[in-house]
């Protein structure tokens, strides 16, 4: 008996050499695409709602339609003027290194499963470790991004305090939601997550922090975990992590540093600065599909004292009983929640000797710089009102013509409705935050092919779009 | 200002040429090739343990290295003798589909980052919900494997039985890790996860279940799921699935089905029937990069009833605001732990796409007969001694030559020390797990290429290793 899921070699090199083509030609193409492809379901869902053929067809035609109607209508978050949400620009040895990893279908499970793989993890890690200026003690594993990095790192610091009753866990109202879901995951009920509220500089207050730790533990609640935010995804705000770091160290309270965005910032050294103190926290989670230029997905989480990931996560299971060949391997499944995973090392790791470091500072230092650039010219607009100073390559801002004097509610008609026409233009695409109840518009300007002409042009039309809105009367 | 990160497209052409020949002749030579190419930690870090490098260098040749030293040392799951653990061999099509979702970087996080993928996932999702015969009101996500679907499915059932205080989750001894995990991560201590114990079958005792749950209720716990296996992943034994869903239904406990290995019965109309009752679990999880033939990472959680998952994950997030654009558009983020997500569903449709449903059918069909044949074997064999039969591909065996009448702990010896032979001599790979204390051997036979020739002979292999074990006095 032979099944027919094979194909001969020339079929496969036909069909790869066809992707590539697609691939390449996409990266070529991009700058003068739709930024956003968006479309209504009711617009998608015809071509693609089939049952499952019993009979095969022409791979390369499903190649094609796949292009067409389900890779296409996107958001392409690494075009040159995508700054909505976090963009991601992967390189090429990036994409090859997921294609590779894919081919050779590696399991990082355990070290009896991917030898080398765990060992390339283990290195990369120790990069990692490296720029955050983190002991020879520390340990990490790699993730699929933040959301479970933070889960990690919030069930070790749950074990590691021994799993107290009425558990609390602190973040600021700047925080990222999958800090609250990891929370809401590990069993934190709502009236025991503590959303501590920022000032006007959107960083978290350590003392309004002291004040909900103190009333909690008066209440017979215990503090597990603080997460704080370097930077936050709304403004790119970092939170003050030495005086954070001092009270969590005083207070016996694991502290969680989510630095998915704002963690490249740790292979520059005016980066490293901004910083300060994130060697102190008993975690830290990043993502190098955000600012290291990797594709999705990869997260990681570091833990400052390796063993407390393993006691956390690992279980011992029969049909695993020879995973524990080879004493004190590094089996990966023992560090989160996944058992069988991807290589997720081998695309760093091949980026980076194919570029260096030096060109992988230069390209964050260009996000920071385009950001700053940004901030400059809404600054110095008549049209439009800095909201927050760039930080972390991110710059908050609205419509608001100087003299117009608008209330809070015309100001939010105008520019949601600028939000509406950036979207559906498609030349540039941009998302928008609410900063304590303002309605902002965000740039997130870290996509290494951007240029100053791509931001430039963008804020020129979101300036147009906003005179356009606020000349036309509100219809209520 | 320019970064360095970019590649000419003539480059970018010919490295990727160089991976898709590097993989094609992999698979060309992989019947040829050592399924296992172990090696011990110290062996291995050597080369690899390197600074990142300031500049860059030549992509090729580090191609070149991570092939050698990365990703050579590895289980190769794929290989046709590999029968280890739970084997994955994917389709070329499925590789491909992952190597263009990388290059399109695609994030399903939101309908609005990408509304194609976004309604792929939902049409694949109803292809399974079609196949375990699951109502239309039914929903699900995919994963990245089966803990993660065990994550999420356990926090559903906790949210949906309103989180009570001490919370009991139920799983037999035969569970997977995955399982315990999962409990952990949510938060149920050691002392409320029931692992009941199976009898001579491996199966739950529904009466044995009762008994626990009638206990804890008694004594204030809440009982808030209980996990069945179809299939268990050491001997591929199913739970009595309509009567453990009966006493869940009376008794009001969410029942979740973990399908992960076994879940591909499910398009086999035999397969179908070994897993009834399976519909009316309230969760159904199940991984694709197992017995459907896709790459590393894929798994689905199935939900009975959609909205479980959104009451469950759902949270608004200032920086996502604007992905609630278009009123009900599934946004992935919502239904699991994760925010950025590949796209996942392309892989799967697109091998179905190519080689159609009746080739997959007869792809697991023929997974079902090698391993009945296999049992057949051992059972017929004077030096092989089967200790349970074959079901959902796997079959557990160990040596134990007719009337040698040995013990256990030297039936232990020589079947360890066989193990060890078939893992250093690379022709086949087998491992072993433990049941009820007995040391088993375990072969998983479930990949598409393997033959009936793999199969003999790596018994023939065995049988040997075997009868020279049991020559062999033991050293002690």
């Amino acid at each position: 008996m032979t099944t027919r899921l094979q194909m001969s070699p020339d079929l496969m090199r036909e069909l790869a050499r066809e992707v590539t083509e697609i691939l390449i030609e996409r990266s070529e193409r991009l700058p003068a695409s739709a930024v956003w492809d968006g479309e209504f379901q009711q617009g998608a869902s015809s071509p693609l709602a089939k049952e499952p053929p019993e009979d095969g067809g022409s791979p390369a035609a499903a190649i094609q339609e796949a292009v067409r109607d389900v890779l296409s209508p996107a958001l392409r978050l690494d075009h040159p003027r995508c700054f909505g949400f976090v963009p991601s620009a992967p390189t090429w040895p990036g994409v090859l290194a997921d294609y590779l990893v894919t081919g050779f279908n590696v399991n990082t499970a355990t070290w009896l499963t991917a030898g080398g793989s765990s060992q390339l993890e283990a290195v990369v890690i120790d990069w990692f470790r490296n720029w955050f200026g983190y002991p020879e003690t520390a340990g990490g594993v790699l993730t699929s991004g933040g959301s479970a990095a933070a889960l990690n790192a919030l069930v070790a610091a749950r074990e590691a305090a021994g799993h107290p009753e009425r558990a609390t866990v602190y973040m600021s109202d700047q925080s990222h939601s999958a800090q609250v879901r990891a929370a809401r995951i590990i069993g934190i009920r709502p009236e025991h997550l503590r959303i501590l509220p920022t000032g006007a500089d959107f960083r978290m207050d350590p003392d309004t922090l002291a004040t909900a730790v103190a009333a909690d533990r008066a209440a017979g609640c215990s503090p597990i975990a603080v997460c704080a935010d370097a930077a936050s995804t709304s403004t790119g705000a970092i939170d003050p992590l030495p005086a954070i770091a001092d009270y969590c160290e005083t207070e016996g309270i694991w502290l969680h540093v989510d630095a998915a965005h704002g963690g490249a910032l740790a292979i520059l050294p005016e980066g490293a600065q901004l910083l300060e103190g994130v060697a102190r926290a008993d975690s830290i989670g990043i993502d190098p599909h955000k600012w290291l230029f990797q594709p999705y997905e990869v997260g990681c989480l570091l833990v400052k004292d390796a063993p407390t990931l393993s006691r956390a996560f690992g279980i011992h299971h029969d049909i695993l009983q020879d995973s524990v060949w080879g004493a004190r391997h590094p089996n990966g499944a023992d560090h989160g929640l996944q058992l069988s995973r991807r290589d997720r090392a081998l695309k760093i790791w091949l980026s980076i000797r194919t570029f260096g470091m030096a060109a992988l500072r230069a390209a964050v230092a260009q996000g920071i710089d385009l950001s700053n650039r940004a901030a400059d010219w809404v600054a110095s607009s008549p049209t439009l009102e800095l909201l927050t100073p760039a930080s972390a390559g991110i710059v908050c801002f609205r419509v608001n013509p100087s003299g117009a004097e608008l209330d809070e509610a015309e100001l939010q008609r105008i520019n949601k409705n600028v939000l509406a026409r950036v979207f559906w233009d498609g030349h540039a695409f941009i998302s928008s935050t609410s900063l304590h109840d303002t309605f902002a518009l965000r740039m997130c300007v870290i996509n290494h092919t951007t240029t100053w002409d791509d931001v430039h042009a963008t804020l020129e039309n979101i300036t147009r779009f906003g005179m356009e809105a606020a000349a036309t009367p509100h219809p209520g």
